[in-house]
């Protein structure tokens, strides 16, 4: 049966696989202190344009959401993150369970707009009773969004202006960073977040590692004692090398950028097949993620020989599902794909 | 000055501060084992009409609702409550502070709406990905709510059944409680929010107690342990006393309901007076709270004779001003009041 | 019957709740913000000789320690106490549920002495491991102790050099300080306290007032928004004016030490007559805490007519058992006792 | 250089790496729910004996054991450990930053003793002031310990029954659980584990996998939404399969038991030759550990040839060291280790 369930689908790139392979039988130091979460870390920082940057190497996106809120907010402050935001609904409480609230905002298509956000900090400060409520302490975006959506780099920008205005940090969830650095028509490039981000990950799991994202603090200042809150929050792996010699692999010889254009072009090809073949496109959006419209009838006779993601009921009769390409997808899948619509 | 600013300005009833110095020299034991916070829960237990409901003592709003949520909830679970619910916004994050979401529903004037709080719950559970959101625990109501505003029986009936059908219990913040089982045209009883909820408070704070608010498991059911975990919330007092001999005194002779006629009567005369002279009222609310919409010169004009709460802003030249009136409210002060309108 | 059961066992000082009667009716800002809130602050730091002192103001000590210790550790430090601490003991682990650990020392006689702590202080350092374990972020101490002891001022000054040393802070729990500085022999006064802790409680409950401790920053440095953060831990009062007063009074003609005399004196009268008449004092402490060491027989015969506190077995045949005073205790009821002995 | 410092020090078992490179292109489904992950859940019930187990995946120890205690001790409960058990010591406060309190017992060469456990648990409840205290509500073992030492059926056995008599359930950390179970002269099987523990954890991060810990609820009966809270904690990988394809390669054909002796094998060749020489064996421990005390001059002799693990200062002029093998230890390089002896 096809699959374009998700983009998680597969293990490694069989190149970050052989680099496991190669190095298996070394010893090296546990809980990141190896060679290869060092070469990974430099070779990260090199790539963002930021040597003096600081890398840190975890499993997970939700455990590292957890961890970074946890770390830089202080206990009376919230991170605000759009109402569609991944912290806000799919983590099971993971940012309240350390303590935290989620400040949601109205997103547009997944984004946080700038003014919006100016005008929530503004309104906050001005409220008399904002001493009983909880302090706006740091900014959450993903890039690309959970709706596979880009920020531009004005939108970027006016969003970090805005919070350097209201002094907190800006924090960019890159889960699926690479399917958005390789996007048609995006401008912002990873030197450009690095820049206008305090704190941003790129991940792994979702763009060929087995597992692991990289967090990036581009001015070289992770929280105080950072290793040990890693460890509290279970985060830290004896095995760090697992993490290491992956993200070594993926940031060598642009590997990274590469296997992420395999994504693009093959959700190109999808698109192109749905508005061709007259379905609606149910939001636009540039990367690995299609969602489209299809009535109850053809969603259903198309489950039949493709999986799929349910995302949410459109009407009555219609319903919004995505198709999600990843560094592994095959053309000829999409071909067959394209051929039962 | 003039002062209508809020409804905890004043200190004790005095028929409640002199039972506190009638007792003051009884040696009594400590943290609520004493005889008066004895005969106090057993007089609340009798208004509600419910003889086997456990009463507990606390000092404060924010603590109550913290130490109920943390209790009640698993740790999977948040509390649903509407976007404008003291607990969503006024509490500093306590809720979260404690582990928890709070999963906040559009209000219509301060109130969860029993279909869209239906509508919510079938939507998560319908929702292949609930296992990863947090899951509706509870859901939190206040009455009066913090616009002044009251659900009729047949309102608080329908939440009651909505929350019985997806078995989580309903939770009502009675700070005000008082006020609202006075007002004009109300249909709800004590024994109707005992008979309904599964979990409420009576507020001593705001309606004749110095502190102090009367938790009651109206079918008798606290969590386990739950004197230990108030102790770990911080919100045992060693002197339990001073809350007992406050409730009992306010659960003596119809004190509680007596005293509560107060701020309705005074209330009523302002609400008439600035609908007479012609002044917008912003939300209609039949409880001691009265919101109202002044042009911003007015508003200035008012305030140097008048202390008064400001709300929120209306529009560039109007805002939204509060008139609280309480149990000690001067009937001389409010003729003074209507006499500057 | 006779009790001596514990110091909290009546309400206010006369003179104490004198004041909440002639404040009783007055028109006051809430959560802290009236003046006798601000008298009493101004009032604590002159007693402290630090003007520039910041004095806030809790309702009670298990709250208090919750408060100091979750704003001022960070979250990868734990508070290190004696053994016996009552943070380590008796809170239902308040500490821990705000997510911090008690990293415990053996005490002497309730006290952490400067020497095992500095030893303490330098083996975590040293311990190549400790990026993996709980940093020391904070050391607390109760002055009296939970037995009723004292730290001498020599003591105490090398607790506070030892911290200055390993940059932590000192954190003094004064639930009975008043007893501890009225004490026979003692050569700690408060401004001693003020110079040598970074952070400490004035205990209100267990002298003389209702409810209430005065936490005091000698420094003036309370953590940030530290009125936020009393709100998030439920720990703020919206008729603060119920603090304020009550301490108002007890630093007004030093009220607080006159009072503690009482209780210092007629403990002295029942450690003398323990000791004429034979018992075995189990701990010898000079504050307002008595322990002794019954026979089982003995203890069950002078149960019947006096309530005294069970403190721990002794052995087989006899127990450790506490008579404690207090600013109430009444000279006839010490003869009474002291005739049944 | 030759390495014995530690048990992680090269990646996975050749055998479970190949199992990850056959499968690694197989679209699987995510967060558990592969097919490789209910083989292993599988084949690791019936290694236990219990058909009906249900078997959880996770990355690493720490992350465990917090998702453990925090899922199923109440708010009010604490765990009960070791004073060097590893959740008490060197988890960086993972146990206290979910809520709860680590009730530290003496321990006997790292193991709790089931008479001293039961002396607590008894004086606990006959305490009076155990209501404000944290209750104890599991108990937490590791098997082998942190010392390398075994428990014998018998005490296992006597560790259940003293669980069972106080209504708390028995938690086994098994990090090194496949050394154990092969040491010569223990009598505890895995099915023995199965029957007396109500959760315990097979280790694979040091016995052959690249990370991955097995969690056991033999009788079926995890925590109510076990895989939501497991989210919560950021312990649920996207790619599941990552522990499930090594789970399932070490519960086949035996390979998890016949990886752990050659672990044995070379720590009895190293321990016989300390023996042999004269060396002082500071504890007796029959696992994949070796503690050895050597004067300051012969450990810096040897630190130059051979890196192994800094334990503790013995006194002035001599240390405890460390020496540990595992599944990957070579016999050669233990030859040489003992050449230099």
């Amino acid at each position: 049966m096809l699959s374009f369930v998700n983009d998680y689908s597969e293990g490694a790139h069989p190149a970050v696989l052989q680099r496991l392979i190669d190095t298996n039988m070394e010893q090296l130091p546990g809980y990141g202190k190896d060679r290869y979460t060092r070469s990974a870390a430099a070779k990260i920082a090199l790539a963002c344009g930021h040597e003096q940057a600081r890398v840190f190497l975890m499993a997970g996106g939700t455990q590292t959401n957890q961890v970074i809120t946890s770390t830089i907010l202080k206990p009376y402050q919230g991170v605000v993150a759009a109402d569609t935001g991944h912290v806000n609904v799919h983590e099971a409480g993971a940012i309240e369970a350390a303590g935290h609230k989620v400040l949601s905002l109205p997103g547009r298509k997944g984004k946080v707009d700038a003014a919006v956000l100016d005008e929530f900090l503004d309104a906050f400060y001005t409220d008399a009773n904002h001493p009983q409520m909880v302090y706006p302490g740091m900014v959450y975006i993903s890039h690309p969004t959970e709706y596979g959506t880009l920020y531009t780099r004005g939108e970027l920008a006016a969003l970090a202006a805005t919070c350097r205005k209201h002094d907190i940090p800006l924090y960019l969830d890159g889960a699926r960073l690479g399917y958005g650095l390789v996007a048609p028509g995006t401008d912002v490039t990873l030197s450009d977040i690095a820049d206008l981000c305090d704190v941003f990950y790129i991940g792994g799991t979702k763009v060929g590692a087995l597992c692991g994202e990289a967090v990036v603090f581009p001015k070289g200042d992770p929280p105080d004692h950072f290793t040990t809150m890693i460890k509290q929050r279970g985060a830290l792996l004896a095995k760090g090398r697992l993490l290491g010699v992956q993200f070594d692999a993926l940031f060598s010889d642009d590997l990274y950028t590469r296997i992420s254009r395999n994504a693009i072009k093959t959700a190109g090809m999808i698109k192109e097949a749905f508005r061709q073949k007259g379905y609606r496109i149910y939001m636009d959006s540039p990367t690995n993620q299609t969602f489209v419209i299809l009535s109850n009838e053809t969603m259903e006779e198309l489950a039949k020989q493709v999986a799929f993601d349910f995302w949410e009921r459109a009407d009555e009769s219609h319903t919004v599902v995505r198709f999600a390409t990843s560094w592994a997808t095959k053309t000829e899948d999409v071909q067959a794909l394209i051929s039962l619509l």
